[in-house]
């Protein structure tokens, strides 16, 4: 476990972040949850916790003090009273400040050495764009806050569990976009980072990358589609180039059986669909969403606000506890890797 | 199990199916396969099990006597002497005729009605091609076959497993090529005979499909892609206003996690990936190729000829056995449903 607390946002507060954050905390012990301690509003949590009748025990807290009150309580980082009083289920927009104060307080906690991560709950970017929030999403806001303090990152997402980490290189596109959008550049930018992040956070020495082809069969020699021999090969092909063992372009539909999977440390595919659809059949509950590429360490949990079921106390929270975990693996990995 | 025995093309006799064919028998008991009598060359099968050391007796005899003969012997509906005469791992154009014979001669044995079910093995297109053959595949020349005798059957390929059966609208095309060739027309075909077979060789009275969008989180109301609302939104109102419970389209991300499975028969996806990844992911081994919309069940092991492996006596017969099952349980349903 890594010595410093995590940083977990509240998320959009009529969402179902609040309750699970709370009934992550109550399933510390049997889930061996690492310390966390969440920026929210602590009577909104308090009046949720209330109304559905969990006991948790709440304590407003800074960083230094979270690891401790953690046994205990839940640690509460602040905001001001009231900015995250929201109706489940009801999005309001008077509640996008505090949403946002909620993420820019955990990376500058990260960055300011206080907090070992950051794990961030489900926004709704319909809310927050309402209140004026200008980026296209909750990555790339990490990624604006991140480049503030000098070079503009490239982040990258990785979806992890502990059978499979998968990494689309193209994503929220129309499917007729991809093989005009796909290009070996970009290939080679996504490998270049999986493995750097792969070897710095994930502790694994020489990584091995598995990318499929875009075609059925990976193209089966130029008989289903061109681009897996002038698109895919050739970026292989670069990434060997500089000492990474890169393989492929493997069929997709081969490459994410347990045999298969025992072969690579992550894949790459091609397009959302390509990744999505393995991870999520093998891990539906437990998948983590892994931000690559940012000077921080990020994960989330692999699903959104569900708005239509939030305040019931019904929403599990093996994903968030999931992302939880996988924080705070990499951090002490991090931290033992940087160790002298 | 069925009252007649399943009739099991020899397939390519330089590939794997000559001795998934001896296996299988040998496991007849622990596996508890249907009868099935294999249509081969006698000499090159026994050949094969001598080399591999396997005890396999085999018996030539006609249909009416395989069922009898399975519990001791490979019941072998014999093909010309030296026809299948090939050496493993070096496909032989020499041996096309025989092949082909093979596969005509199953038809011909359900068509007759002295076997229940067409099993094929694995062909390689390629042999064939060298010796003149025609058609496009294996399953075009079945449906070939299957049109002499009157209205041209249009096939249609579900992989099945016992966790999932999902059928691929559109199968072999390049990535790129998808959007066009996916109409609306196409889906509503596919889903009338999937939903028709379900019935009449499955004993689903009331099939449930599950469709899924083409566009990642199915076009998301077009924010991705606009094919969900204008090509595949519309095929699925057609099939119900037909009275077929056809739902979507889903997302093809979350169709396919063990919860989603249990709410469907049968899956329909747009493109190849998206419906073989998920199955391989599940059942790499036991997957089994069924082709629907012809007049005959047919039934195949998801995996080819493996020439770089035949031989060797190391090829799994997982795939082939789920294979024989699957066409004997189709046929004892069929048999149950057409009877008065």
């Amino acid at each position: 476990m890594p010595a410093k607390p995590l940083a977990l946002t509240q998320g959009d507060p009529a969402g179902i972040g609040p309750e699970l954050t709370l009934r992550a905390w109550l399933e510390r012990g049997e889930r061996a949850l690492p310390a966390f301690a969440c920026i929210g509003d602590t009577d909104h949590l308090a009046d949720l916790a209330h109304k559905l009748g969990w006991a948790v025990p709440m304590r407003a807290c800074d960083w230094s003090e979270a690891g401790a009150v953690f046994t205990d309580a839940l640690p509460i980082i602040p905001l001001a009273s009231g900015s995250g009083r929201a109706v489940p289920g009801k999005p309001d927009l008077a509640t996008a400040a505090g949403t946002i104060s909620s993420i820019d307080r955990a990376v500058a906690a990260v960055h300011d050495g206080e907090a070992a991560a950051v794990v961030t709950n489900p926004i709704a970017k319909s809310v927050l764009y309402g209140a004026g929030f200008r980026h296209p999403g909750h990555t790339e806001y990490l990624a604006h806050l991140a480049a503030q303090g000098g070079v503009a990152p490239r982040p990258v997402m990785m979806l992890w569990c502990e059978e499979l980490a998968v990494v689309p290189v193209t994503i929220h596109e129309p499917l007729r976009r991809v093989p005009e959008l796909l290009t070996s550049a970009l290939i080679v930018e996504t490998g270049r980072i999986v493995a750097a992040e792969l070897r710095s956070r994930f502790g694994i020495a020489a990584p091995r990358l598995a990318i499929s082809g875009l075609n059925p069969h990976a193209g089966e020699n130029g008989t289903m589609g061109h681009e897996d021999e002038t698109v895919v090969a050739p970026a292989i092909a670069q990434l060997q180039a500089e000492g990474i063992d890169a393989r492929g372009p493997y069929p997709a539909d081969t490459m994410f059986h347990a045999r298969a999977r025992a072969g690579y440390d992550a894949a790459l595919a091609m397009y959302h669909d390509q990744a999505l659809i393995p991870i999520k059949t093998i891990a539906f509950d437990e998948g983590v969403n892994v931000t690559l590429g940012l000077p921080f360490i990020r994960t989330s949990p692999d699903h959104g606000t569900a708005f239509d079921i939030a305040g019931k106390g019904i929403a599990r929270p093996d994903s968030l506890c999931a992302a939880l975990k996988l924080a705070a693996r990499m951090a002490e990995r991090t931290a033992t890797d940087a160790a002298p």
